[in-house]
């Protein structure tokens, strides 16, 4: 019997999931799930069911664990816990201050409805949380650095695109790598914002636009830009979309740390990502906790939990014998 | 009330975990035991009991884990399945081959003791199988590579060791730049033993040994040598001594593969160590894995368990709420 997942949403994180289901073949994909006109969805997959938000509650008992795939500012902190009174569901919440509350109210729809929701999962929070969280145990006497990118940020590109005069933007954040080989060294190296992250910018104005006006409101948007060095490239409508489609990412959690009778020995663990498809990536994370939602589920777990919670076992489908033979 | 730690022989490793214990504050150590004659044994703690391994019964119920630090060879063979009937324990079993047979092995002796027996516990077997095996289930279309090194090689510095004419001598394994950078490009490239790994030897001589023949004989050697590219640098013993006495090792634990609706997109995933002491990091991963053994016998599990039955939250001090603010 496979695993019966839901999409709830289809934007870039829906489209992943869509993709990631083919991938492992103990899933299949029930239905998708649209705030949208159903008949106007084109998904990718044939003889799946498309039906309107409203219509969710048919599908009670018929799928085994919803993946929400809104954004976090204003879809997930109400349809998370909305949609966890009637399915597992698994989200990828990554308003990181925010994560607390959302834990608190998830947890309480999720035990209400008797089952098991997942949030804030993908690559951060996710992979880069667990990799924070294992680098720490290991090395207690240490510190932690993030760095993100080459990536683009969804974010700082809609900001740009607020401007007048700019008809549409893509920003990369960019790590700089002195402050990479810095933080390798194990000095423990105090780094300012400026000093972690470059953002480069490419920029179409529209036609007679005041240039130099554009690149300075840019480079003084306070919380976005003003902290940074900043690099910004006016191009064409064309170069932006020949050049600069994709939505790649990745970035590097690294974590310095000491042992030894007088913590005379440094150690450095490093993790890192360089993504093709941000979305794609953090999609095919969801799917594999997505599995091990369904048989945590299946045993009677109950509530609201993080990736901190899972047994890695849980997010395989392999047999725990041939795991140990291949893995171990 | 602290972890009670017991130490199960006192090498490297052994005063690796006594070091770390006093890297966690939640954790004591209690006894360590030894095959030698006790009060030839001077440790590094002060009001620790040090009692012969025959005495290990009359502190059953008194340690809450043991940690097993002999050899894979035949140490632990024989040890972990004999202790797990006794108490809860930990060991570094490091022969990939035989892992399944010592997991049945001592599966049965814990289940006997109503004890957990936590087995290959390290960094590899450990954290680089963890890693392995996170990137697989996130990935399922790719391939994994693992390189280790630089670092030392004991098994390769013993096999030097034993030619004839060869007083003392040190191996490092190098992982080879370029195999690591066509890894990283996504390209899956099927890579030989050669391509991956260089071994470079630093050897003391019998005065008057034909150099040449001990630098044959080690590039001869099947198994160790032979399908490598191997470099002999003959030095004096002060200079053995001088620049590598150290036990530095590390490595890196790649794994490329693909997304999408035609597979058009390329991830990499990578994990690495950079570890002045090998015994030391060791130690440290077994540290952290003790905590969630003890807090899952005190739970009431049973029977062998590998780094892939824990959930990550076991292995830190701190509440769950701190670690979802802190880290997720």
């Amino acid at each position: 019997m496979k695993i019966r997942i839901g999409i709830y949403g289809y934007g870039n994180l829906g489209r992943g999931i869509e993709n990631a289901i083919r991938q492992n073949p103990d899933m299949e994909l029930v239905a998708v799930f649209t705030r949208r006109e159903p008949s106007s969805l084109k998904i990718g997959s044939e003889g799946v069911a498309v039906r309107h938000a409203s219509e969710v509650d048919e599908y009670i008992g018929k799928i085994d664990v919803m993946i929400l795939c809104g954004g976090s500012a204003t879809d997930l902190p109400a349809q998370t816990p909305e949609l966890a009174k009637k399915f597992s569901v698994v989200d990828s919440f990554d308003t990181h201050a925010k994560i607390p509350e959302h834990f608190a109210n998830v947890d309480a729809a999720a035990r209400e409805g008797g089952n098991i929701a997942m949030i804030s999962v993908g690559w951060d929070p996710g992979m880069f949380s667990l990799n924070r969280f294992y680098a720490g145990v290991i090395l207690p006497d240490g510190k932690d650095y993030t760095f993100w990118g080459k990536g683009v940020s969804q974010g700082h590109s809609d900001a740009i695109r607020r401007i007048d005069g700019v008809l549409d933007a893509k920003q990369y954040t960019i790590p700089i790598e002195s402050a990479l080989e810095a933080v390798r060294s194990g000095s423990e190296p105090e780094l300012t914002t400026r000093e972690k992250h470059l953002r480069e910018c490419f920029v179409v104005a529209e036609e007679g636009a005041d240039k130099t006006r554009i690149e300075n409101e840019i480079k003084q948007m306070p919380n976005y830009f003003a902290d940074y060095d900043t690099v910004v490239h006016f191009i064409t409508a064309e170069e932006l979309k020949r050049d600069h489609s994709g939505i790649p990412h990745g970035g590097f959690v690294i974590r310095t740390g000491k042992t030894g009778a007088s913590l005379e020995h440094n150690h450095v663990i490093e993790y890192s990502l360089k993504l093709d498809s941000n979305p794609e990536f953090t999609a095919s994370v969801i799917v594999a906790f997505a599995r091990a939602v369904a048989r945590m589920s299946a045993e009677g777990v109950k509530g609201c939990k993080t990736v901190f919670d899972i047994p890695p076992i849980y997010l395989s489908p392999k047999s725990s014998e041939e795991i140990i033979k291949s893995l171990l």
